[in-house]
């Protein structure tokens, strides 16, 4: 077999067999097959996309192609949860401890923040003491034991991914579903799930913009779980705003804090509700029950929150943070930046506010980049909102002066309109 | 300026500028953007083409990425003429006294042969003595005193179009339009041509297969010409089969002094007029006049062969070659292969005959492979003709003894009918 002629082949518009992807993935994997021939051919795959069977292919050479965890040891389903990334998406640390509550398995692991957008272990290390780095025994026995672990990614999983997505992002690849698809599940399989809950966003603030393309990408995924028996069930969710009011790590931190005490905050809690809802009917713990109620209840009985307690003290972090979140680190300065105009807000855009985040230091511009954790933003008005001229429309938390670009980025974030707005929907559909 | 944005840019069907497409061909050609992204640009310039002002931007970036050859002291208008490439493809070597004869200059490069196509070069070679290298002042000196100079490419002429050209030979993106355009006219204009003939082939053994893509591509570079003030003349010819009877070396010099002495073989008659009547049109020099009648007195009256004779001579080559071929180089073994069915031919690959040659020891499979200039095929049956089993179809020359697929390989390049064949026509289009 010869690359060239497999990127002739995918060029051309003909289907690539099992035995030439995994060529591909494994050639790719062990240096084999160079980088310039692989960004051909991904470019080749932007152009004629892939049928489900390479999908499929494609998703199993790449979790063939390193490590993967085996789960077996951990009792009951292990539902795993992915979101397709956003700014200020804290719903990973609200549906875990919800979902544990109910004595279903939550065995996670998360990835660190890049660019505009936040990683759950960042925002999990902002509490002092807590630790992101289990062995595998530990990991497995605090699941076992407290139903909920979450740890950063370790072992060699997925290395042909890895190779793949850093190639992607410096050729102009990047945008294409089926290796959006294929990236994200190969992964979530690695990593031992049973069962897997995708949350996609949608919106100017997500990767993809439109619905159109969110079903298309969310249909591939959950195509990809069917055929390699793992059940998989999306959520295309909204990304044309922030969710909630803080972005950053501690702030963050301290809203699920407040979901978990039974705040509503109406984009959080609805979008929440929808993913725990679907880990749980995945988990089959609880089937024929009303979910949604039984997810509520445990908010208001606290179980929520004091699993998500438990299960900061069992990873070596200091609990009392629960009960006083100014043990959470805070930020020297908080800048309030009003608005120059009078109006309803009309637009919110998601990745000007990550961006302004990341700014702040909140987040990474390159991967070896530190953080500062109690950097970030509060927003004040979202869209919807009607704001006069001088009203607060955010505040700033970080331990620098800030430059006037800053402010007129955030500035720049919002729009307005003279007529009332009427708000996106949080969840626009489930696809299974 | 960043290149993952201008490959974004390109995928997504926007036009580059000028600018941008210099610095990326400066950028490759210095070595600054890596062969990673270039390859993925040209994907997507495979997938979405490029503009009029795209092409001679990128013609004229690749023509200013190295040295370039300064034929202004030679007196006349220096008319190049280029060929796509084909088997048994002589026509320079027929061409070239025929215009010269008539006092017309021809200073011309050409290249080696590689794969399945021959090479003007190997086969001048193929005569004792013939130096293909002369120095800047004796190839104008020359083409001053003689009217004809054929030499080896020397200098760093386009540099990108080397890279790029190995590159793209790797990476399933060859078959460009655009690409291909661009790189034979950068190297003709390099070479200092004033205006150029094309030879377009067109058939099943040419780089285009449908006369649609043969007349697009001809268009294109005509287009190309235009814009960079060189007038340019396409003349789209048959490539179904070989030209001529002769495919090798030394064999292919036979045949080209049979022409020059007026024998009569169609194909090579009809194309060699063609060419070299618009290479007289553009050196204005006939202007009027019924060049083509012009061209066949030349052959009668022996002037064409008279220039043959003398271009060997002060390029120290042995032109008693012209009226004695037995003093050309002969192989040990000639193989009549004789066919196994009786009937019409209707097809004779000529890819497949390209091949046989070079498998015989007449071309190269790879660039520092050395040639044996005695190897070759000598039709004795073309398209057309019947056919009685156990008649001769082809005699091979070699020195070794050949093995059976080699014979097999041959006897596949025929197929045969039970009715009358139609010829297909020599010259298809001239576009100007």
């Amino acid at each position: 077999m010869r690359m060239v002629d497999l990127i002739t082949k995918k060029r051309d518009g003909h289907e690539l067999t099992k035995e030439e992807i995994d060529f591909i993935i494994n050639g790719y994997t062990k240096g084999d097959i160079p980088d310039y021939q692989m960004a051909t051919m991904l470019m080749a795959i932007y152009f004629n996309s892939m049928s489900k069977e390479e999908i499929s292919a494609l998703t199993n050479a790449m979790i063939n192609s390193g490590e993967t965890i085996d789960l077996s040891q951990i009792e009951g389903v292990k539902v795993d949860k992915h979101s397709t990334g956003g700014v200020g998406d804290k719903i990973t640390l609200i549906v875990a401890p919800l979902v544990a509550s109910l004595g279903i398995p939550v065995a996670k692991m998360s990835g660190r923040g890049l660019g505009h957008t936040g990683g759950t272990i960042d925002k999990l290390e902002s509490i002092q003491g807590f630790n992101v780095e289990l062995t595998k025994e530990q990991f497995i026995n605090q699941v076992n034991t407290h139903k909920i672990a979450l740890v950063g990614q370790s072992g060699n999983l997925v290395p042909a991914d890895k190779k793949l997505y850093a190639l992607r992002d410096i050729t102009g690849t990047v945008n294409s579903i089926p290796l959006i698809a294929s990236s994200i599940m190969s992964k979530k399989i690695a990593m031992g799930a049973d069962a897997i809950v995708l949350d996609v966003k949608t919106g100017n603030g997500a990767f993809m913009k439109t619905l159109e393309d969110s079903k298309a990408l969310a249909q591939e995924m959950v195509d990809i779980g069917k055929s390699l028996n793992r059940k998989t069930i999306a959520v295309i969710t909204d990304m044309n705003q922030p969710l909630g009011y803080e972005v950053g790590n501690a702030n963050e931190i301290k809203e699920v804090i407040q979901i978990l005490k039974g705040e509503y905050i109406e984009d959080l809690v609805e979008i929440s509700l929808a993913i725990a809802e679907n880990m749980v009917l995945l988990s089959k713990m609880y089937e024929g029950e009303n979910i949604k109620e039984k997810l509520k209840l445990q908010i208001e009985n606290g179980q929520a929150l004091n699993k998500f307690r438990e299960f900061i003290k069992i990873q070596g972090g200091n609990e009392n943070i629960v009960d006083n979140v100014n043990l959470l680190p805070q930020a020297k300065y908080h800048f309030e930046i009003k608005s120059l105009n009078s109006g309803y807000i009309n637009k919110l855009e998601a990745e000007k506010i990550g961006h302004v985040a990341m700014l702040l230091g909140a987040g990474r511009k390159k991967k070896e980049d530190n953080i500062d954790h109690s950097a970030g933003v509060t927003l004040k008005k979202k869209v919807g909102d009607y704001v006069k001229e001088n009203e607060v429309l955010a505040i700033l938390h970080c331990n620098f002066e800030i430059h006037e670009n800053i402010k007129n980025e955030l500035l720049s974030a919002y729009s307005f309109t003279n007529k009332p707005v009427n708000k996106n929907p949080y969840v626009y559909e489930i696809i299974s």
